[in-house]
C-alpha cells in the first residue's frame, strides 16, 4: 500500500512535489498497439469488456509496455448504458449504436433501474484482477462518462455531429432532460464508487462532448448535475475531469467539481491553468495527432508542454484526447520517456 | 452609393456607432429555406454556382425573406480548388471530395497556376448580378476559404475528423505545407479582390478548421498566410475573420488580421471581445442550434448576447457556425427581428 500512498501520479493528483511528472495516455490500452489488435482478431469488442481476465490484461500491458505512471481500467463509458434496457451494439466500423433512443419524458421513466454492483459484476471484478497484476506498481484509474455525454448518447442513438437531438430536448423538455442527467448522475457516482470499492485508486469522468455546448447552456444544464456526480464520490479519492472543446468555459467545468480538471490541446496549459485558478490540478495537453510526428519533434513539444507548467505541483502529463489508432507505439514510448526525462527534478 | 455605405453592416465593420445592431446569417441562402430547396430539385449544387443569375438570386432572397443586413455571396469556398487540377467533385450525400489529394512538395508544384479573374468568370459575375439586384439596400459579402481550410480540404480529400493527413505533413515536411500555403494564401488574396473589384462591399475568410490545431500549431504554420492573405486585400474593405473552435488563441487570430473576428458560440461574446481587445470588431455568436429551440427562447438569447456585447459600436450579430439544414424558417426570422428590436438605441 505504501507503494501507491506514495507514487507521483496520485502526489500530483493532491497536488503534492513530485520527483518528475507522472504521465499517462487516455486510450493507452487500444488499437495503436499491437497486443490489443491481436485480442481483437479473437473477440469482439464486448467480449473483451465482458471478461475480466482479458480486460485486466489489456489495462495492464500499456505499463509494462510504455512505462505510463497509471493504468486505466479497460472498459467503456457506454457499458453503463446496457443495463437501462436502451438497445446497446457495437457494430462493426460505425462504433456503438443505441437501438432505443430517448426522446421523451416518458423514455425517461421507461429506463430500467439497476444496481451497477450487480448489473456490471464483470466491471469490478476486471478492477480486482487488474489490481492484483499491477501489485501496487501504479495506481488504477476506473472511470465513467459524465452525464452529458451519456445523456447525449442515449438521446442521438450513436456520435454526433451538431447534436440537435439533444439540444432539441434541452429546449423544447428541460423536465426531461433534468430527470434524464439526474438518473444519470446518481447512477454515475454509484459506479464510480463502485470501481473504488473494487481498488480504484482514482478515477476520470468523461464529458467528451461537453464541448458542443455554449457557456451558458452547459451552466444551465449540465454543470448542476456533474457537480452532484463528483460530489458523490467517495471522499479522498481523487477525480479527474475531463472533457475537449470547452476552452471557453473551463471555469465552469472547474465549478463543477475534480481535483484536476483535464484540457485538450486547443489552449496552451499555463492559460488554461491561469483561467482555472492554481489551487486545481491540471492534466494535459499534448495533441494526440503529434504523436504521428518524428521522436525529435514530440520531444520538443513535450518540453514546451512542461516549461507551461512550470514544474508546478498538480500537473499530470497527458495528451488532450485518446491515443490515435495510427499512432506508433515507439513514439508513444519516446513521449513517455521525453516526459520522465525533461521534468525530472 | 450613399445608402451603403452608411449602411449599419459596414458601419460596424468600422466600429462605427449604428442605430441598431446589423445581424446575417452564415449559410443564410440554403437548405434550410424551401426556395433554395426548390432550386435544388431542378439544379445540382456546382451548377448553381456556376450559373450567375442563379447564384445571384439565391444570395438575394433571404434579404427579402428575412431582413437581414447583408447579402452574402452564393458560392462555395471550393470553387477555388477546382482550377488547380486536384479533381473536385460534389457527391450526392458525401459532400465534397477531391480525388488527387496533395501529399508531397511534388504535388504542391504540379497544382496549376490560374488567374481568379479568368479561371471563375461566373463567381464576378454573379457578385455584379447580386449587387445590381440588390441596388444598394444592404451590402454584399465576398468570401473566400483561409489558406488553412483549403489546405486541409486538399491534402485530406474532403472533410475530416482528426486531420491526420494534414498534421502529419505539416510535421513531416514543413517545406511542402509552406508552398503549398503560400499559394494558396496568394490565391485567396487575388480571388477576394477580384470579388472586391467585382462589387462586393466586405469580404469573409473562413478558416473553418483552424480549431483543429494547437495555439503553437496555430501560430507557426497557419498565421503568417493568413495574414498575408489579409494583408493583401484591398485597402479600406472590411475583412471579417471567422473560425470556430479557436477559443484559446483569439489572439493569435486577431494577429491574422481581420476588421472583425468572427466567433463561434463556445466562448461568451464579452470574454472573447475582452481577450480580442476592443479595437476590433466581433460577430457572433448564437449556437445554430438554438434556432431549433421556441421563439421566446430565441428572444431570451438573442438577448443574452446583446447584453454581453453591451452596445458598444463593432458588434455584428450572427450565429456561430452556418445554419442547420433542420431550422425553421419562422425561428430565422424571429431572430433577425429580436436582434433589430432589442438592439434598438
Amino acid at each position: 500500500m505504501a507503494a501507491i500512498i506514495t507514487h507521483p501520479f496520485l502526489a500530483a493528483c493532491r497536488r503534492e512535489k513530485t520527483s518528475y511528472t507522472p504521465v499517462w495516455l487516455m486510450r493507452q490500452a487500444g488499437r495503436y498497439m499491437e497486443e490489443y489488435r491481436k485480442l481483437r482478431t479473437q473477440h469482439d469488442f464486448l467480449e473483451l469488456c465482458k471478461r475480466p481476465d482479458l480486460a485486466a490484461e489489456i489495462t495492464v500491458t500499456p505499463v509494462e509496455r510504455l512505462g505510463v505512471d497509471a493504468a486505466i481500467l479497460f472498459a467503456d463509458i457506454l457499458l453503463l448504458l446496457e443495463p437501462m434496457g436502451v438497445g446497446l451494439e457495437y457494430t462493426k466500423g460505425d462504433g456503438p449504436v443505441i437501438h432505443n433512443q430517448v426522446s421523451s419524458r416518458t423514455h425517461v421513466e421507461q429506463l430500467l433501474e439497476f444496481d451497477p454492483q450487480e448489473a456490471l459484476p464483470f466491471v469490478f471484478e476486471a478492477v480486482r484482477k487488474s489490481c492484483a497484476a499491477l501489485n501496487g506498481k501504479v495506481p488504477l484509474i476506473g472511470f465513467a462518462g459524465a452525464p452529458f455525454t451519456l445523456a447525449s448518447y442515449l438521446i442521438e442513438g450513436g456520435g454526433s455531429r451538431n447534436y440537435l437531438k439533444t439540444k432539441r430536448l434541452i429546449y423544447s423538455n428541460p423536465g426531461a432532460w433534468r430527470g434524464l442527467m439526474e438518473r444519470l448522475s446518481s447512477l454515475t457516482a454509484k459506479y464510480l464508487n463502485a470501481q473504488i470499492a473494487a481498488g480504484a485508486d482514482a478515477v476520470q469522468l468523461f464529458d467528451s462532448w461537453a464541448g458542443c455546448l455554449s457557456p451558458e447552456d452547459y451552466e444551465r444544464f449540465v454543470l448542476p448535475h456533474t457537480h452532484a456526480t463528483i460530489a458523490n464520490v467517495t471522499p479522498g479519492v481523487p477525480v479527474i475531469h475531463f472533457s475537449t472543446g470547452t476552452g471557453g468555459f473551463l471555469n465552469s467545468l472547474r465549478a463543477a467539481g475534480g481535483d484536476i480538471i483535464g484540457v485538450d490541446w486547443r489552449v496552451n496549459l499555463d492559460a488554461a491553468w491561469d483561467y482555472l485558478g492554481h489551487d486545481v490540478g491540471i492534466q494535459g495537453n499534448l495533441d494526440p495527432a503529434a504523436l504521428l510526428a518524428p521522436p525529435r519533434e514530440i520531444r520538443r513539444r513535450v518540453a514546451e508542454i512542461l516549461r507551461r507548467a512550470g514544474g508546478r505541483p498538480g500537473h499530470i502529463f497527458n495528451l488532450g484526447h485518446g491515443v490515435l489508432p495510427e499512432t506508433p507505439v515507439e513514439n508513444v514510448i519516446a513521449m513517455v520517456e521525453a516526459v520522465h526525462e525533461l521534468s525530472s527534478r
